[in-house]
C-alpha cells in the first residue's frame, strides 16, 4: 500500500476496511468512500477548496449546541434529511405521508390535556386545532400519543430564545378513545431557518433563500402503528413551492380557517381574529413484531426552568 | 417543487441552485448533492444510521480545536486528503514527490540558523539531518525557506501537550546559496494518530489501526517553484505498508542511519547514540504568472508562551 494515486487510492481504501466490525459497516463506508472519491475526482477538488470544506464542517461543528444542530440544517438544506425520509417511510396509499423531522423537536415536552394550552405564551394569533386518528380502513385508533411543536408569530421555536424559561408552542397530549384530540394554539407562520451560521452563508452562495412555508409538526405514536412524524402546512403560503428543506407535500396542506373576533370553538369569546384547523391522520400498521417506534433524533436542550429542578 | 420522492428529489435540489454565485460554486454542490443522495440510495440509508452520522460529525466538530483537527483526521483516514495531494500535485518525473500535509503544521514556527537545534527540549535520539533543494537540472536553487515539523519519541507534536509552552521539533529554515541545509533534530518515531475521539472509534470499528510510519515533514518554498509539501519516511518502519493516512511514497523512504555514541556530524561529542539523515529535494518550476505558492492549511494554535506575550 504505497504510491497511491488518484486511480487506486480508492481501491486501497476500501480494502483496509476488510476487517470491520460488520458488514453493514462495511458496505455503508465502502459506499461513502467511493461517493466521497468520486466527488473529489469528477470536480477536480483543489487543495484550497479541501481546506475551505475542512473550515466550513468546523464551523458547522462549533455552532452546534444543544440548542441548535448545524448538521441537520445543513442535511435538511441539501434534500439528504427528505431523501432518508422517503427511503424509509414507504406507505400503503391512503396513509398520511411522512416529512422532515427538522433540528426544533424536543424530548418530554409538557404534557397538556385534551383541549388546553399548547401555546404556553407564545406569540401569535390564536389557533384551536382539533383532528381524529386513525387506521387504513378509517377506524379510530383510541389513545394514540402526540407530540406538536410549532415555531411562533416571530417565526421562532422557544430553544431558539435565549431567555427561554419554559417550554412554549410544544406539548405531548393523548387522544381520546375515539381518536380525536383537539387543543389552542397559535397561528403557524413562514420562517427562515437559522442562517446567520455556515448553512446560511451556504444558502446565499447558492443563490437560495432560507424559508420555509408555515406548518405544525406533529409526531404520533401508537402501539401497532409506525410513527408518523410530519407536518400538516398552511394553503397559500407563498414558499410551498420553495421550502428551504424540500419537505412539502400537496397530501399535508390543509386550510387555517380565519375567523373574526367572536365565540371561538371552545365556547369562550375572542376579542382578536382567531384561526382554525382540522386534520385526519392515517396510521401505517407496524411491520409484524417491530414495536412501531423508530429512532427520535431531538436536541438535548431543556429549558433553563428544567435544567435549574 | 412539491411531493418530492428518493428519485426526482436530487434534480429538485440541485435545480434550486441555478442562481449560484458563481459557476463553481454550482458545479461543486451540483456533484456534491448528487454523490450525497446517491450514497443515501444505494445503501439504503435508515433513519437511525442517519441519526449516528449527525452524531458523529457533532463529535468531530466539538473536540476540533485551535490545536486538534479531527476533520483533517477524518479526510486523512478515509483517503481524501492524499487523493486530493494526488491531484493537485502532478509533477514531471524527477521532482520530489508530494504527500499529505496533516494537521500539525503551525504557521510561524521559530526561525533556526542552519545547523541549529530543532528540537529545543523535545525527547529523542538525535537526529543530523543535512540535504539540498535543487530544480529539475540538478542544480542548486539557493535561499530556498524550509518548514520541518516532527513528532517526538512519544509520539507526539508539541500541539499535542496539555502543558505545553514552547514550539519543539519544528522549525523554519533559510538554505544557503548552494541550496544545501542541515540541522539538528530528533529520531523520527512511528506514532499512531490522535484515536481518542471520533476517528479513532471510527478507525476501530473499521478494524484498522492508527499508526503512520516515522516520518518527518517538509515544507519547502522558493521563488519561482511549486511549494513542496511532502515527507521523508524512515526506511524499515513496520508501518510503511500500512499508513494510517495512505501518504508513503516509496521515492520518499530514506535510510536515517544509526551511530554509536562519538564524534557527531557537528563535531561534537555524543554520549547517546545518533542518527544521520540526508535528502535531496526536487522542486518543480511554478507555471508562469503563478506565485507558487499554494493555501497553507495550518491549525491556528500558538504555543502558551507566545500567546501571554
Amino acid at each position: 500500500m504505497r504510491n497511491l494515486d488518484e486511480d487506486n487510492i480508492t481501491r486501497a481504501v476500501i480494502g483496509a476496511h476488510a476487517k470491520a466490525a460488520s458488514s453493514r459497516m462495511r458496505e455503508v463506508m465502502t459506499s461513502l468512500v467511493q461517493h466521497l472519491h468520486a466527488f473529489a475526482r469528477e470536480i477536480a477538488l483543489t487543495e484550497e477548496e479541501w481546506f475551505h470544506g475542512i473550515q466550513f464542517l468546523t464551523e458547522v461543528g462549533h455552532i452546534t449546541s444543544d440548542a441548535r444542530q448545524e448538521f441537520i440544517l445543513l442535511s435538511d438544506t441539501l434534500g439528504l434529511s427528505m431523501l432518508v425520509t422517503a427511503l424509509n417511510n414507504k406507505k400503503p396509499h391512503g396513509c398520511t405521508e411522512s416529512t422532515v423531522f427538522g433540528p426544533f423537536h424536543i424530548e418530554n415536552s409538557p404534557h397538556v390535556e385534551l383541549g388546553g394550552d399548547v401555546a404556553n405564551g407564545a406569540q401569535g394569533e390564536p389557533c384551536f386545532v382539533r383532528g381524529t386518528i386513525v387506521n387504513l380502513a378509517g377506524h379510530p385508533i383510541p389513545h394514540a400519543e402526540l407530540q406538536v411543536w410549532q415555531a411562533d408569530a416571530a417565526g421562532n421555536y422557544d430553544v431558539q430564545y435565549a431567555d427561554r424559561d419554559v417550554h412554549r408552542a410544544r406539548a405531548t397530549l393523548v387522544a381520546d378513545a375515539d381518536g380525536a384530540f383537539h387543543f389552542k394554539s397559535i397561528r403557524a407562520e413562514a420562517y427562515p431557518i437559522p442562517h446567520d451560521g455556515p448553512v446560511g452563508r451556504m444558502l446565499k452562495a447558492l443563490g437560495r433563500h432560507p424559508w420555509r412555508p408555515a406548518h405544525l409538526h406533529f409526531m404520533i405514536t401508537a402501539p401497532g402503528y409506525e410513527r408518523l412524524i410530519t407536518h400538516v402546512f398552511r394553503e397559500g403560503d407563498r414558499y410551498l413551492d420553495s421550502d428551504a428543506v424540500f419537505g412539502v407535500r400537496s397530501s399535508l396542506i390543509a386550510d387555517w380557517v380565519q375567523h373574526p373576533a367572536g365565540v371561538a370553538p371552545d365556547g369562550t369569546p375572542s376579542d382578536v381574529p382567531f384561526n382554525t384547523l382540522s386534520f385526519r391522520f392515517v396510521l401505517n400498521p407496524a411491520p409484524a413484531g417491530e414495536s412501531g417506534r423508530r429512532q427520535a433524533n431531538s436536541v438535548g436542550w431543556k429549558p433553563r426552568k428544567e435544567l435549574e429542578t
